[in-house]
């Protein structure tokens, strides 16, 4: 087997934290198989997060009015993205399998983070009105995506009867608006349940956990999401005759649910 | 009446652009219901996104093991938060009504606003632990938020059989777990599908239909959430009684569905 590339995106400022632990036993189990291991380590690199006109080398087709995807996407094309921007896009490109390590802000990602999905993911690279969801872009390369982050609540917080709300719900926008949108194959997100209130041994368990994960994680199956054929292609939406079939064979995901009740676990499990 | 004031947060990088034409709208219209409106346009003044250590003034506590929360709150219970920090929570305090304006990225809000979130809602300033949620900091002065944006796809992509998933389910996190997390009223988004594909007559309707509602929508009904005290004070899940009368009376939220089927429209409706 040829060696296997794996790009960990890391969002966390220090060192010290939990996040860095749970990044370098990522590098250490992967490298003992074989993997090459790059890692974008955005604080660090002090990873530009807004996305303006300054990524774009030379002039701008309108700059009256400017549309970021539609001037990136020009960019791109004659190779005018600024160059931390093309850098992050070869990483990524010659990756088998992306690891996204980051705490929980607010709900989602860091901004320094959504600022790499705002900016790498650019039009035309990583995705168009054609080549998205199931026909996505990086579909033809099977490039696997994963998210592993850090709460600061308890897993029973983000319940479907808890304050916060069903995780799977959270993950949706996450997992499918932006990770299966570029036909990446979304594999279960790894979550550390809040660490800062667990006793050092917890955590040391909860690494643990995620070395002996680590150990079979290119194999793993990535979660379900409806095939683009099912959905009508003008509208978007299931066809009639889907909605049945997803609904039996499948079950509904936690955002094209059909208004049937969400499955447990439908964006932290494959194979649910 | 005492006049009212309003903070609108702008995230645009084009005076061109639809958002800006929504955005000023917002403006005209409030000021000519009496309010005293103020606008943080954030690419204007090149917000800085990203959570660091230079978000505080002099010493950090733990640089070794830097913990941004801890630290940023240490930071504003002695006044040493960074100056735009400060101006921003600064607005928010004097705010009865923020009004976010922002073109949909990646089905969230782009990393620029996100920094903001990410920055200004300061633990100590904006939650504790004990003040979150219908206990929530801004709960106090009943200080309204509203999100604003525009989409890249069509609303039939966002439907509970749309390939993009319920909308309701996208908003969840925003809604929930930053907005009414932090004891706003929220106050139902304003969604302008896809203006790019809309003709110019399409456009001007959308925005007369924005300043139609801005007339009245300092008295419109909040969204609702489940209140605290239907929570269990350990765990944050309903009290088993509490899923039974929610069910009942108000219906299960797209996060707190309770294993029910979604609502529809429960966060995108007032009284749903």
């Amino acid at each position: 087997l040829a060696e296997k590339k794996v790009l960990i995106v890391y969002a966390h400022q220090s060192a010290g934290s939990f996040s860095a632990a749970a990044k370098e036993a990522a590098v250490e189990v992967l490298k003992s198989k074989d993997c090459s291991v790059e890692v974008s380590d955005l604080y660090a690199m002090k990873f530009k997060a807004t996305a303006t006109a300054e990524d774009i080398t030379g002039e701008v087709k309108n700059s009256e009015h400017f549309r970021y995807a539609e001037e990136t996407k020009l960019a791109w094309d004659e190779g005018r993205l600024s160059a931390d921007i093309t850098e992050e896009q070869r990483k990524l490109q010659e990756a088998d399998l992306i690891i996204f390590q980051f705490p929980m802000y607010w709900f989602t990602v860091p901004a320094i983070l959504k600022g790499w999905f705002d900016r790498v993911l650019t039009l035309g690279f990583a995705y168009t009105k054609e080549k998205r969801y199931s026909n996505g872009i990086f579909k033809v390369n099977k490039t696997k995506a994963l998210l592993s982050f850090t709460t600061g609540s308890q897993e029973t917080m983000f319940s479907p009867t808890g304050i916060n709300g069903d995780m799977n719900v959270t993950l949706w926008p996450l997992q499918n608006g932006i990770l299966h949108y570029c036909g990446f194959q979304v594999l279960a997100p790894q979550i550390f349940w809040a660490p800062e209130d667990a006793t050092p041994e917890g955590r040391s368990a909860m690494l643990a956990a995620w070395s002996t994960r680590l150990q079979g994680l290119l194999d793993e199956k990535p979660l379900f999401y409806a095939p683009m054929d099912c959905f009508d292609c003008e509208s978007f939406q299931l066809k009639p005759e889907s909605v049945e079939k997803l609904v039996k064979e499948f079950g509904p995901t936690a955002g094209t649910h059909c208004g049937k009740p969400l499955l447990p676990n439908n964006q932290m499990k494959a194979g649910v």
